[in-house]
């Protein structure tokens, strides 16, 4: 796949970034009436439907929340297995009802603990996995056959799955009676997520490999969850959210029939997974239309089973929509947020922690999380009453909408050649970059009002919040620890067998390669291992950046502050005889690139030369970028809690040239951690939530001329 | 009215309390179906009508919150009239919409702060307000002819909304420019919420008075707002509130009717004030029923014009609903709260602040609180489209049920004589404390889940909170100067002749109450001598306390706990050779008895001998009732914050007596104070969400044999 498009850039291919400078909008907007009535819902098909009963308007099952309610699984997992079996103990004790793991990036990306790539990123954002024993300490004590667990995991799923099945098979359970769901949705990761590991082509096969698996041998656990939640978070409205997760579902099934499984078969084993934002109505029905444009989608592929044409979902509240100002405002977002959920259907749901714009979150806030669905569950009557907005005459002309809206974008992607052609097209991306800088130009000029943000701002000091401080060279050197001892007890034969096995049948196409990665985590390779066993077969994949200038210049026009900005970028530039240039940086595996985008994007607009490389640098080569590059400032994109340790690095990597950079800094940083990032010299440090034009304000501040 | 029924008591006449053993229960159950359908709706009468059109199913106005949402309301006040203007400018500041203004109870009741009875209560759960110089102070520099301003005051009306026109007319704004809400409520203080002055008949009068007076002076004003709020916080469940709240509306319209006003004047200068608690749809049930329910009476009783007809409400959410346990999860509850009432149509809302279950609201947890209405106005486009819920088969179904429980229970109030009879013979008190210790019974047997309460409670440590510290030491001698100052300055003639005046025209019933007070109020009279001059024509009213046993052990039943602690207090019964006594008192002007009602039931239900007091005595009788009465424990029960300054005098009383009792105390009591409590002499600090057996156990544990 390398270089056949200009988003794909190997990882030595610097040169190659886009900047994309037009962007056709796409018309996902909905209009919303201020008054409806009978004769909106008089023409609607669905309006007689029953839930249980195709379209599954009203829901995949028959009683939905009035029998057992959605399941409240939190998405949660730090430092090392221990630290994250004891979490996951107390949440259960505590009213939890199903896991959801997140792992750490290395363990996405496949690199072990003592990988020089993994650095700072163990045990970060997730859970540290580098075996089968960590997995088995992860799950001790867990009664797998009556807990449901779901593993957001898509880069590294074959090693993950394999470490997952072999631990509970030791543990006594079989992989026929586990419950749960793998994530595996690669053409996310391209489109988005960036947590990918080889390119899309080996991908999509892997993918597959999984679902015939666990379609033959875990017959209940679902084999995909198919994600628009990204698509959110990385900027993309409701619209544009559904059309491209379902648009993704749709390729896998056809991929799927390719590979000769039996449609029904497969759409069984699928479920999907939306993020819910704070658009109330809109947010209900998408998921209800979600239901019935998927159903369509199955049986119009062949797929005949109720189970098959029956949408199930995960949802989680939106991220993006949290604030650093006065965090505890978030807990009402969230709340609101997770009853659209509800409203429209789901089966399980994680609801963020009011702390998470500006730290990991602690363990306070995830039970202030988890306490906001009991309450929902048990205090409020709610879960009463299946799809309780049947018949409202909003409700159901709004959700009609969605449906069609949804299907015109969905034809638009047709257009383009599918989904793969439109990710490699860059359509995908500039129609999602476009929404975020559009929406970042709307917070920043007020338009769109975010309470405690850019309105309604405390007049009294800041709230502070307890946060969670994790240890990563403690867990790292302990990681490592265990990968001696592991290697050094193992049978280095049967190791090497297994994996040489596993690098065949990936070169080959002959047999199953999550039936083989289980034989070598068995053996007790590593997570690693198991991914370098492929990487002979297959490069890792490099995605070039881009970011789609031009919009949120449009949308700031005669913003009196942004214009006088614009002015005292070009009075620099004339003082400079060159346009000022930074380079945006994200450190490590850390692959959530919406800010980075955003904020090159808007600083291209406001005069600056803007620099971006492809993700997963090493500090190393970034600073030799920026020397190559001659750019004045390095700006980091911070939002997994490694700054503590990445900075220091990068200070004493920037020691060995002369040329000095202005290195600021911006993400999830606790307001605690700024005096030491000062300390390390880093000129300045950006919240989530500064505007644009503040921050490039403080930059023109820095060159002091 | 003076000991017309068993209900009313004179404030000497402590033998006279009731105890109720049985009561037929009210059927206000209303059943939820887990499934409708079109069918529910089919043949419902007002599918099809329009918002700001008759029976206003759909809202009072035309366009509701498309064009204007609802006014931010929060109910505020504390300490003096200058410390209540800087958070009332605060709150302008950052968001808030309307004032509403909380006073303390002294103010409440009539007297000065420096009535001897006034003690401890001087600016604790509200602004201490005694002339119109505190009024000006505390309405400084706000726009009067621009904010609308709420009083929650229906003891005190005549002097404080005298108070409110004359600091406005001399700051330059007249009365026909203010807009607002003066509750005037009395008939509601009666049946429940206690801060009444005179008897039942005299209040009447005040009331039509006041309203007679706006009608006729003040368009933009409304001269009463009628409450079911309180008898939801003394356990109502929403059907009983609304049955209430509307006849109490329908008396008050007869009333005036006899006054000669006319129905029209009268009811457009009406507005109604509900409680919104835990129970989503059927709180929003409950507005939509509102409407259709008070346009019906309206019409009934020859209500002709739109306005009069279409009910305008305020809404608070439950206090009674947040636990002092997590407190954080009470930003949850308050928020799906809010959003019922939202749903519900309300014209304006105030949200609790989550720490109002442990201390009275801190500046920081306010703010909060005001957030989350801000949220839902600026974030969710939740107010975009009118009544949303419209044409939900649930929804509809559910309205028109409510419709019709309500009208039945309206009939047996009918039956009873109507309210003011229901009222004397107990059945409103009988059926209110009814729901009240089923509830309880049901909290404490696990049947109703409160999270973080009886289920999922948290196994880690409790979060500690910042919370409001009120010095009422401090604001006294404040209040105190500023009386001796303002009686210095001022014309003692005319002061006298204004309340000799007041005084007449209560005595000859001719002439308007409020007009006289008005003059008085001009004149520097105090807010308590106006109140005195009344008192000279109508003595001030008592009522006899009372509690219905038997309901919860009827709940409680075959509960292994409450069957144990039952036959401990028989052992302690045995061996005491009689049942261990306990009196609860509440001490100073706090007239929130729910929790004190709930209590003396529950307790003489597991086999203590409980004794009541009429409300609102001193600590000395107290004291000597406890002494006549032979009882063992005195149980105070304090909601407003004042135990830390009237327990040391409670044990100083109890000095001058031989008897040794054992001092407990519960209610709404910070962390912080316990120590404080237990250096004090009290024996034990009983938390809000303790439950029933846990407080008698522990009481037995006293006996120590």
């Amino acid at each position: 796949m390398k270089n056949q498009n200009n988003l794909v850039a190997s990882a030595n291919d610097h040169s190659v970034y886009l900047e994309i400078n037009q962007s056709k909008s796409l018309s996902s907007k909905i209009e919303i009436k201020s008054l409806y009535t009978a004769e909106d819902t008089s023409d609607l098909p669905h309006l007689n439907s029953q839930p249980g009963e195709v379209p599954f308007l009203r829901g995949p099952y028959k009683s939905m929340y009035t029998e057992k309610p959605w399941t409240i699984r939190q998405y949660a997992g730090f430092a090392d297995a221990n630290d994250t079996n004891r979490l996951f103990q107390q949440a259960l004790a505590e009213g939890s009802q199903g896991l959801s793991i997140a792992f750490d990036l290395p363990t996405h990306r496949g690199y072990d603990s003592d990988h020089t790539l993994a650095g700072a990123d163990v045990g970060m954002s997730g859970v540290a996995i580098d075996s089968v024993e960590d997995m088995k300490r992860l799950l001790a004590n867990i009664p797998l056959d009556k807990i449901s667990v779901s593993m957001t995991m898509s880069g590294a799923v074959l090693p993950i799955l394999a470490a997952f099945i072999v631990a509970a098979e030791e543990s006594g359970v079989s992989a026929e009676r586990l419950s749960g769901t793998i994530q595996n949705d690669i053409l996310k990761e391209f489109m988005v997520r960036n947590t990918y590991i080889f390119a899309p082509q080996p991908s999509m096969r892997v993918a597959a490999d999984v679902v015939e698996y666990v379609a033959k041998n875990m017959p209940r656990f679902n084999a995909m969850s198919i994600s628009g939640y990204h698509f959110q978070e990385a900027g993309a409205d409701p619209i544009l959210e559904l059309a491209l997760t379902l648009a993704n579902g749709r390729e896998y099934v056809k991929h799927a029939v390719q590979r000769g499984l039996n449609v029904d078969q497969f759409c069984e084993k699928l479920s999907f997974f939306f993020g819910v934002g704070s658009d109330f109505y809109l947010e209900v029905a998408k998921l209800r239309a979600a239901r019935v444009l998927w159903c369509e989608i199955v049986e119009s592929v062949g797929g005949t089973s109720a189970k098959a044409k029956a949408l199930r979902m995960h949802c989680q509240t939106s991220g993006w929509s949290l604030t650093a100002q006065e965090p505890m405002n978030n807990i009402a977002r969230t709340t609101l947020q997770s009853l659209a959920a509800i409203f429209g259907g789901t089966q399980s749901l994680h609801t963020n922690s009011y702390d998470e714009a500006i730290s990991l979150p602690s363990e306070g806030s995830s039970r202030i999380a988890r306490n906001t669905q009991l309450i929902i569950q048990h205090e409020t009557g709610i879960c009463d009453v299946i799809d309780p907005w049947a018949g409202s005459y909003m409700m159901e002309s709004l959700t009609a909408n969605v449906v069609e809206k949804v299907k015109s974008i969905i034809t638009e992607i047709d257009e383009e050649g599918g989904v793969v052609k439109a990710l490699e097209s860059g359509w995908i991306n500039r129609h999602i970059q476009t929404t975020a800088a559009t929406t970042q130009a709307n917070v920043d000029n007020g338009k769109h009002v975010i309470v405690g943000l850019n309105q309604h701002n405390s007049v009294a000091s800041h709230q502070s919040t307890e946060y969670l401080n994790i240890d990563s060279s403690r867990i790292r050197s302990q990681q490592i620890d265990n990968l001696i001892q592991l290697k050094s007890n193992r049978d280095q034969l049967a190791v090497k067998r297994a994996l040489n096995s596993l690098t065949n049948i990936a070169k080959t196409s002959s047999g199953n390669l999550l039936d083989a990665t289980i034989h070598a985590i068995k053996a007790r390779a590593t997570i690693g291992e198991c991914i370098e066993a492929l990487e002979k077969v297959w490069q890792r994949h490099s995605k070039a950046p881009s970011y789609v200038s031009g919009i949120y210049k449009d949308c700031m026009k005669s913003n009196e502050g942004w214009e006088s900005c614009c002015i005292r970028v070009n009075d620099l530039a004339i003082k400079l005889k060159r346009k000022p240039a930074i380079l945006i940086a994200k450190l490590g595996q850390d692959g959530h690139d919406r800010g980075a985008n955003v904020i090159a994007a808007a600083l291209t607009d406001v005069g600056f030369e803007v620099h971006q490389l492809p993700m997963f640098q090493s500090i190393e080569q970034t600073v030799s970028e920026a020397v190559q590059r001659n750019v004045d400032v390095i700006g980091v994109s911070s939002l997994v809690g490694t700054h503590l340790e990445l900075l220091p690095v990068l200070t004493s990597v920037l020691k060995k040239y002369q040329k000095k950079f202005h290195i600021v800094i911006g993400g999830v940083i606790p307001e605690e951690h700024i005096k030491t990032l000062h300390s390390h010299g880093v000129a300045a440090v950006f919240k989530s939530g500064d505007s644009i034009t503040d921050i490039a304000n403080e930059l023109v501040n820095l060159f002091n001329i």
